[in-house]
């Protein structure tokens, strides 16, 4: 049977180029995916050492199509995300919520043969969504899941609201860009002012240097509350410092991972009536109007761009794990 | 001027009887109301120690209007709780989300001279709720704070939702009955067996007794998962054995007090989409409607009833401090 290349993480942490089979026949609605671009994601940092092909932001282009296919078509442009099937039988899947359907395959547990740092992957068509004409390969890749992630929580957002952005990276400076095209108003939280001019040219309304700053220092100085709060910074927040900002009833979205405990101040929340949401990537379905409204925005994360070789794949997640990345990487086939 | 009898917290914690002076006239549309009953919540325990009327579950009859007052009447029976002014004009009182107004007047916070455990008090008419005609007073006293507070929470709930109660008191106890008559299915947590009979009673589908279990010994029997948690208990839960009975999408109201941070396990928040949402008792357009649900359902508090004297006071305080009370301690006066 013939085979296509992928990189898989290794014991040293260096991902490794390997191979995936690839059936003479595809089966059931199943689709060979001829990689074009793929992001690096903080995520893949995880599983580096993994015995799995890495990469979960991808794009391509469809060579192959399984007998159920019925919507995809060989030369189709399409991407996928962190989540690449579900049983589309339970309760949450029927209420389009398959995103933590008890059966669903994610990146890292589940379809070890398979990633975007690769020359291809098979994937179900249920799971690929078409890229707009108008986005580019290497802008397409880092929405499958940053840009995915940052505008579900916003989907829901008024066009009124105060939107406060922690951490300007490879989720935050989507973010910006999502809730200004949504409206809102964008107050950014970074550490320095290193990044302020490019905050602002992403959309924002205002930019806060946060470092050495106490809340009243920041409420002086004519601010909004904030109304709904994303996190994508990996370090937990300064709370004291941030529980200020917030307006009555806003809502807290932490988007990055972290493996210790959610700590906020308890009494706050009550007084404040703030909630706090876990979030886990988007549905399908916001996935496709995350990518519709990108088109119609024109909303491109920034890149910068690797080779898709073992040595491209390790100077890329070096410069991620250095927080040198601005904004998002990508890796190209050569 | 005439003055009315009000018990306020002092520094031995032991509450004194002191009085309030009553304007000649009443003014805008403020209301004199004869205190008919007042429950008895945790919250009171807090301020013993403070010079400031104590008690804000309290109803009674309507005795005086001022000359603003458009809707109620000499001889309504009325009760009051946590809140008792707002500003009206900022965006969250326009909003109708009056608890988290800027300017609010909560318990413990405003009006000092006022409060439940008293012969009379004066409030403003717009945050006097009307008492259904088929509710006594004994049983109205307790909805006002600790009957809207469990109602909030579970007013958005589906009716096919299996609503968690952590914790049988108080909150709990009204909890279990607001949930039953709203059609979910009703798990209650507690620590031991002790309150099973009642809990069933009060219209509970299952009875978790948690002291020594460990999550997988509940899941093994027969469990429902949790999609909307009110934990009425005090101690903060033992996530660790609550998480992974929740369903996705699990939704927590942390209802009690603490003092403390909230703690939870932030990979779980993510991979379940679970939230967690501040609650501040009722909104009056929820408050009114809990009162209104109460009254057709025939839900009921459980209470003990103790003169409204500083013995009777003393007693209630000293019973609710050692966890003896069941349910609520409701003082009425002599």
């Amino acid at each position: 049977m013939p085979t296509f290349t992928v990189f898989k993480g290794a014991q040293d942490g260096l991902p490794k180029k390997s191979t995936t089979t690839k059936p003479d026949q595809l089966s059931g609605d199943n689709v060979l995916v001829k990689v074009t671009a793929s992001g690096v994601c903080g995520t893949d940092l995880h599983y580096k050492t993994q015995d799995m092909v890495l990469g979960h932001e991808g794009v391509g282009v469809v060579e192959e199509v399984g007998p159920n296919v019925k919507y995809l078509k060989k030369g189709d442009r399409v991407g996928w995300g962190y989540e690449t099937d579900s049983c589309e039988h339970c309760l949450e899947c029927l209420s389009g919520e398959e995103m933590v359907c008890a059966q669903r395959a994610l990146y890292g547990f589940a379809n070890p043969d398979q990633g975007s740092f690769a020359s291809h992957a098979i994937w179900r068509e249920a799971y690929l969504h078409l890229t707009p004409d108008s986005i580019i390969d290497e802008h397409a890749a880092p929405l499958q899941c940053g840009g995915a992630t940052v505008f579900a929580p916003l989907i829901n957002a008024k066009p009124n609201e105060t939107v406060g952005v922690l951490g300007v990276g490879g989720l935050g400076h989507l973010a910006i860009q999502f809730a200004a095209k949504m409206g809102c108003r964008v107050v950014v939280l970074s550490g320095s002012e290193s990044k302020k001019e490019q905050a602002m040219e992403f959309g924002a309304h205002k930019f806060i240097a946060m470092k050495g700053k106490t809340a009243k220092d920041i409420l002086e100085d004519d601010f909004w509350p904030i109304t709904r709060l994303l996190v994508t910074s990996s370090a937990q927040p300064a709370w004291d410092v941030i529980v200020p900002l917030l307006a009555p009833r806003a809502q807290i979205h932490p988007l990055s991972v972290s493996l210790s405990n959610l700590e906020f101040p308890y009494m706050p929340l009550l007084a404040g009536r703030i909630s706090i949401h876990g979030a886990l990537v988007a549905t399908r379905a916001v996935h496709r109007q995350m990518l519709a409204f990108a088109a119609l925005h024109g909303i491109k994360p920034v890149v910068e761009t690797y080779p898709m070789t073992e040595e491209g794949i390790k100077e890329a997640i070096e410069r991620l794990e250095q927080g040198k990345v601005q904004y998002r990487a990508v890796l190209v086939p050569q």
